[in-house]
């Protein structure tokens, strides 16, 4: 690594000068009954003294994850079941974060708003989301009775606020930010801010009044985030994704690969094709070279996976090949074929019984439909021999209570736009569906962003309406015309960035056996100076020096003034991952040189004060 | 007012210089889909174009209040009842008092935190304030029926975090603070965001390791506050509270002064005694001058004031001059001699009734107690003429259902510690209870914020306790003690701001006739640029210049770029309330006038460029 060479002849001017001037400040000797008080000077740098750090007293675990090591290094602490507090550390990189964020939404000309969290479940009912979100909502009364919700996204608050508010096409495109806490009542929280019950998100909503525009705001939003997220300078992954119960059909996800992540995303080896694994199954669009097996026009050994459908009233057989496992099941991609699908059971196999009503009706049901669905593996020669001569024992499972003779039973070997199923989630080395040698690698990852194109899924039915001449929206649909003008719902789009999910993110992507460690842009401190015990004085020094070196934008530095050993402190230091860490140690007591260590970059050097910013400076312009 | 002198010579030289700059820029001309996608650049100022400001389209009514201006200027709307939503000018305000509070919280070496805005019932019940707070905590099960509420303040939950994570006196004294929303179920919520069910609040929490040092910390806390107010160069005041049911006996308000505020404060003409209500009429410490209506020994008329306990079982008689009326009467007072009363009843005189039974028991109730309160100024003779000849006319309301010979029955005419009762408010005039010649002002006022020193409320029942060397808290009552070490609970303070009340009273303050005005300190933006029709590129280079003048800290500058006729952004500016308006109309064109308006401070003047910089400092200094 770069190694700045020594002058020994300017060695201790700027030092002693430092110390003449240092030497005629008021003694920093302690109060005996408040020690914060004394300190009448403001520093242009942080003091550890000052910033409260609760380090030591949890022990380290064998192979702990990212999440301890953020609790046990004091950026924050567990308080309720899914629930955080935010320590300083933790609040530093949130509001990094949030500043960041500011910076690219000014840049798209988005406005900062700041809505209740509080919203009504009579307002969720227009939509129909109340009962989709379930018991992910935490409800509740008021004194009066009145039925409310914590808000775990915005689109009806911000929908009904807008739409009470503009009314022609010249107050749009609108762009229209916030960032505030998110409540989800999550079954099973875990992994820390991963995945918790109360979190951080930025949700930036568009309205637009053609979908030309909204197409054009979609495309410009992308390159905001695509820019936002270069900053952190981290190998994040941007999938094409389907848009699920949101709506809309523009929609991609920001990643960054874990291997704790809960998400897979497939990405080509050979062109850019990159997809969350949900759409990499639904939208296989060509089987362009059929598989061997099905070519040879025999039937096939094949493995059998049974559902249910929400109404209990459909039962499904999904038959793949016995050389795959169950656990290769795509679910996503049998609910692409058969949205009635209930995803949610373990086992569905108690519902293949005549004695089960459907839904909620106490009657015994009449009408069951069996829906067999195969993979295209298995292709026609299996469907064919399967439904030839349907047999209670291959069709049913066992034990099931059921007169296959009464019920009507289908087979489909492809959707409704004839593209062969395929029900197997992708694997290490598929072809790619897009480009023609390229082979697909399956990757964790954790989203830490999203892009949704909306169009009018929620404008239609809480009525965010505007009037705009006919000529601008030539072929699109008018709800009414009247002269000129036409009346159109807002195209609308919705976009989010978890801040909670990008601390855990990138915490558990940059830690090491060392500890934690961040990107320059989101580090709660840029830079730690940490002096040796006897050197305080002089870490003020150097603090100071730093801090005030460069006119167009102050380090953010934090100066370790704890009266630890010095070992500890760089432990410590580690342990939080502040990117660059400068020590005040033997160097500095026989030639006045700092060791600055950067262990992201596996860098150490001795490096002279004076030399000390641009250097720090070149570390920084690549963490 | 100031008025800088027009120098001819140099009128033209820096706006041509200007005007060739810009062009050579990039023209502005708006694509037909995305205008906002066409300006690279980015400004050092911001454009109404690109900053959702929706004014027009709500008429103002007679007589508004400020809470009116805030919506129809576009700082704010409800969503629900008792909840808003902050657009961008109330978020813009909203941000700049956090970064003012954040300054201030620095200098007191206090640590930033966030704390969850979920707590759970169970925390609170171990502090015994979840009966307290009753219907005014938003209540809810999470899925697994776990008992949560919506945190109204956070001294339970910082507590267990402080007392989980400090052991030690060496960790003390501990400053933190947090900036976020606070809930509560207001039984009627009112003037917007002066009593809101979702508010912002800042809430700082000192931990101490001996009184000293507690008391040390809440002076310099109240120090820091009031710096802080100063700096919104407002008539602020602070008087002296009692601490209610948070506990501890050191606590200040932070008041200002307002028509419509729903707190009393009382302030003396001559020291600088400055109380609220409360404790105005509970700390009545002489009565040094008794009143000549007692000195007669003469039996005056007299009103009475009819109560009941909260349990029911004791009546309550309050005796005053039949020379005031009953809104006199100073519930506080009688509280605090009768702690039991039921103050939140409009009319007690349903529960003079032996068929009502005590509390919550189906029994009729038995033992049934008559207190009688006599204020001082009847004093004794009164006390006496009652007590010798008790009559259930005289002591009874009509219809009461009650045997007055099977009920105790007593008399009080002052306070445990012998000080005379005086159940009354405050009047205009009455006389200073701290200095002999004052004369008390009634000043109705609205709370911004408060310190309260705490003591062990919290650290008590939570266990928040800490390790001391003897030797620094001597005298001091220990929990414990094993060789020079003693443990004690841990001295706290609570000292709160509220941002969302600081926003409603500011704009109430300095609201008039034509509009909103703001202190610079917290305003949207210090400056807003308004050009005329024909004008816009004129408009562009005045806001660049003026926003580049300063190096040491740039203006925070609105141009109104919007298409409107100049007389309508001038109307919508003198709504919006920026402290220094920039019109560029007939002078402009004419001389390269500015005119530059401070409503403030009945201040209109023309101003060439060159001098505008200077100009507008020497106004904004002053706001």
């Amino acid at each position: 690594m770069m190694m700045l060479s020594r002058t020994p002849g300017r060695k201790h001017g700027y030092i002693l000068q430092c110390l003449r001037v240092y030497g005629r400040r008021p003694s920093s000797t302690a109060a005996p009954t408040n020690s914060l008080s004394d300190v009448k000077i403001q520093d242009s740098f942080t003091r550890s003294s000052k910033f409260w750090i609760p380090t030591g007293g949890i022990a380290a675990t064998e192979n702990e994850d990212a999440h301890n090591k953020l609790i046990r290094a004091g950026y924050l602490r567990q308080s309720h079941a899914g629930i955080f507090h935010m320590l300083p550390l933790g609040q530093k990189v949130q509001e990094k974060l949030e500043r960041l964020i500011d910076k690219y939404m000014l840049q798209l000309g988005a406005s900062k708003v700041s809505l209740s969290s509080i919203s009504s479940q009579a307002l969720w009912q227009q939509t129909n989301r109340l009962d989709g979100y379930g018991p992910e909502l935490f409800r509740f009364d008021d004194r009066k009775e009145v039925p409310y919700l914590l808000a775990p996204t915005h689109e009806e608050e911000i929908t009904t606020l807008v739409s009470k508010t503009i009314k022609s096409y010249k107050s749009l495109p609108l762009r229209l930010y916030q960032i505030g806490r998110k409540y989800r009542d999550e079954i099973r929280p875990r992994q820390g801010v991963l995945r918790s019950r109360e979190f951080l998100m930025k949700d930036l909503y568009t309205f637009d009044y053609s979908i030309p525009s909204a197409i054009s705001t979609y495309e410009e939003i992308r390159e905001a985030y695509s820019r936002l997220f270069n900053e952190l300078k981290l190998p994040y992954l941007v999938a094409e994704a389907s848009s699920g119960d949101i709506g809309g059909d523009l929609s991609h996800e920001y990643h960054l690969p874990s291997p704790i992540g809960e998400d897979n995303v497939i990405s080509c080896n050979s062109c850019d094709y990159v997809a969350n694994e949900e759409l990499a199954s639904a939208r296989l669009e060509s089987m362009k070279e059929a598989s061997p097996e099905t070519n040879s026009g025999d039937v096939l050994a094949a493995n059998v996976w049974r559902g249910v459908s929400k109404d209990r009233s459909t039962l499904i057989n999904v038959w793949y090949p016995a050389s795959f496992s169950g656990d290769s099941i795509n679910t996503h991609a049998i609910k692409s074929a058969l949205p009635e699908l209930d995803s949610s059971l373990n086992d569905s196999t108690p519902f293949w019984s005549s004695t089960i009503p459907i839904g909620k009706s106490s009657e015994p049901r009449k009408q069951v439909r069996l829906v067999n669905i195969i993979d295209y593996r298995l292709g026609a020669p299996f469907a064919s021999a399967l439904s030839t001569n349907p047999s209670p024992e291959t069709l049913l499972p066992k034990n099931a209570d059921l007169d296959l003779s009464t019920i009507t039973t289908d087979y489909l070997t492809a959707s409704d736009d004839q593209i062969p199923l395929n029900v197997l989630r992708v694997r290490d080395g598929d072809n790619c569906p897009r480009c023609d040698s390229g082979k697909l690698k399956v990757q964790k990852a954790i989203e830490l962003g999203h892009t949704f194109h909306l169009g009018t899924r929620y404008s239609d039915p809480l009525e965010a309406h505007v009037q705009v001449p006919s000529h601008l929206i030539e072929g699109e649909v008018a709800l009414k015309s009247a002269g000129d003008m036409k009346t159109v719902s807002m195209q609308m789009g919705c976009h989010g960035i978890g801040l909670s999910r990008i601390i855990g993110a990138v915490a558990d992507h940059l830690a090491d056996a060392k500890g934690l460690n961040w990107p320059r842009a989101i580090a709660p401190f840029e830079v730690v100076v940490v002096p040796g015990r006897g050197l305080e004085q002089d870490g003020v020094i150097v603090a100071e020096y730093l801090a005030n070196s460069q006119a167009h934008r102050p380090l953010d530095l934090l100066l370790d003034d704890r009266t630890e050993s010095l070992p500890w402190k760089m432990r410590d230091a580690d342990l939080v991952g502040y990117p660059v860490v400068v020590i005040l140690g033997k160097g500095w007591n026989s030639e006045r040189l700092c060791e600055v260590q950067c262990r992201r970059l596996s860098s150490v050097s001795h490096v002279l004060l004076e030399d000390l910013p641009i250097y720090i400076n070149q570390l920084l312009a690549q963490l």
